[in-house]
């Protein structure tokens, strides 16, 4: 037997990231809302798309068709692009093409899991700008300006619109952000900004050259098997990028698929025009219940409960899944995605039905 | 403007990587022999296999089916195995897994070039150890021994059979240099393996605790598009690596296709027999036109020419790609990979035309 081998120390640091989803070993009718993905599910043109695809051959190793056709959307130079596999794996190529030993990284929490780990990865200082559920997860943009002025950290990570919490920043705020810290890489993870109904365009503040946006076509588009996300950024901070990236990252056929789906602007407005009223009438119905779902600008939010872990698990045993948010730091909620209003109307007459177990220890 | 953000110094020191294949700009009927793929394609089945899969939903986060449809075939427990978004992919996450600034890692080349360019990238410092276009590459494990030993590097990568020289290792040599360096991990990228006429199995050789082998289902089985290859290790190694994969980082439909794969052994038996004689004739086909190809244990050989460049430029312009290996150091050879006969017949009548032009500068 050999003497051991031992790994960087700095992976003792990397916290376990529990997720949502379905889970390959449940029953498949299981209704899952502990997943943020578009539930009126992806094109089935999209398979045409892939089935044209000679999957024996390799992929372009920067997926170039990709990075051009998002360029194009986002009118930005392809050189402002990096197409990844899936926006987590962008979220460790970043944490590997920036964070240095001690470096310092502010996240704004709760918040996704990944940023920590990623950064913890490399060795971060990890420093946790802690929003709260008595504030309904408000954030206070000039404390965290401050905070950041003061801790000075290579990156940060601000999730916008926020998951767990649903909560969206103005433009001001960001743009305010970028402004006060010019030696900090400001991550802005928009994955579930086309969830939002009214945004507003972070590509505007790319000039400001301390901002890179992350977007998924995972949640929008209905691609999650895929793995399809990107990064905007000024070209230096692309190509640092570029480097913590092995070649061929981007599968053939998400590749194929996520070109495929760019060009059906309209199937994603309506059907996320369709959600956006599915999840207004859970809502709705959900306080006529006597339960206080948290305002979100997403099509999932936070609700209040006695324990996440015991709502969690009486609803399972209706066949119905929720995101148990104890993960994130918060063990009387749980996150609820909408889904089409058949399910919901399950999940309603679950909760109406379970509400007093809901609400009290 | 705001400052420049600093990416990690270590970026600077990470080589560009060019690689074969067909690129997405070229013409489509260009014969590739620059790509070492199992010419003889996935099997149709393959697509049935991925059209049942969900695509709106998340595939398992570490690939867990795949990971034990692979245990199974290996004979090992899921927990020493680890799926990846192919073979590349892993390499990187081994990087980050064990590489501290400074670590000595030690290359056997010339060789595939993303283990240099990963192992820059965490600031390993690389030691090469060269076999020689003389020897027709053939490794001297004595003296690869004794450097290791005298180098005592955190890793040790060593790809076998080897790409591009298509060298395979016996196994008492590789048994002997894991004894031989109990502190370090070797990496044995067995990529290429299964094309192999007899191999033997590394899988006897893990108990040592000190080997990690890569392998890689894009070649032989020809899912190059897909991206699907795995780790082989200790229970304690495969954890470590585990903590530098982002989730979901293997394609739901790459993972159905994997599984389906592997179910059909037989026709990735009968296809590399027909790929091993379709090599031997065009072998025996060039040394009649006058050429020297090396020996190799693989579908793919080194081509010893004047200029790889100028040799590469004018069969590009007869519609043929082979691999210029300046890249790996080797500015007077080219790499083919046998491809289905019709498609050497082609080469071998390029060749013989252009035999001296190829052979004289």
């Amino acid at each position: 037997m050999a003497g051991a081998i031992i790994p960087r120390p700095e992976l003792d640091g990397v916290p376990p990231v529990p997720h949502g989803g379905h889970a390959h070993a449940e029953p498949a009718n299981i209704l899952d809302f502990s997943s943020n993905v578009n539930p009126f599910g992806a094109l089935p043109y999209i398979w045409e798309a892939m089935r044209s695809v000679p999957i024996e051959r390799h992929p372009d190793p920067r997926a170039a068709p990709l990075r051009n056709a998002l360029a194009e959307r986002a009118e930005v130079h392809p050189a402002c692009v990096l197409a990844g596999n899936g926006s987590s794996d962008l979220i460790y190529q970043l944490a590997v093409a920036f964070i240095r030993p001690g470096d310092k990284v502010l996240i704004v929490e709760p918040t996704f899991g990944e940023y920590r780990a990623a950064a913890a990865l490399m060795g971060a200082t990890i420093i946790s700008f802690a929003t709260r559920a008595e504030e309904r997860f408000a954030l206070d943009t000039a404390a965290l300006i401050r905070t950041a002025q003061q801790v000075q950290p290579r990156l940060l990570f601000l999730c916008n619109p926020n998951n767990p919490t649903g909560v969206f920043l103005d433009q001001a705020s960001v743009a305010a952000l970028l402004a006060a810290c010019p030696a900090t890489l400001l991550v802005l993870d928009e994955s579930y900004i086309n969830f939002v109904a009214d945004p507003w365009s972070a590509c505007d503040l790319l000039a400001a050259g301390n901002l890179l946006i992350l977007r998924s076509l995972t949640k929008d588009y209905a691609l999650t098997g895929l793995r399809v996300g990107f990064a905007l950024a000024a070209p230096e901070v692309i190509a640092a990028l570029e480097k913590a990236q092995p070649p061929w990252s981007v599968n053939a056929l998400a590749q194929a698929a996520a070109i495929a789906a760019l060009r059906n602007e309209s199937h994603l407005r309506t059907s996320l025009a369709a959600l956006a009223l599915a999840k207004a009438a859970l809502v709705s119905n959900l306080i006529l219940a006597g339960l206080a779902p948290l305002p979100s600008a997403t099509s999932f939010f936070l609700l209040p409960v006695a324990s996440a872990v015991e709502t969690t698990c009486m609803l399972r045993e209706r066949g119905i899944k929720v995101r148990d948010c104890t993960s994130f730091g918060l063990p009387a909620f749980v996150r609820i995605a909408a889904q089409r209003p058949e399910a919901n109307a399950q999940l309603i007459a679950a909760l109406a039905l379970l509400r007093n177990k809901v609400l009290q220890k």
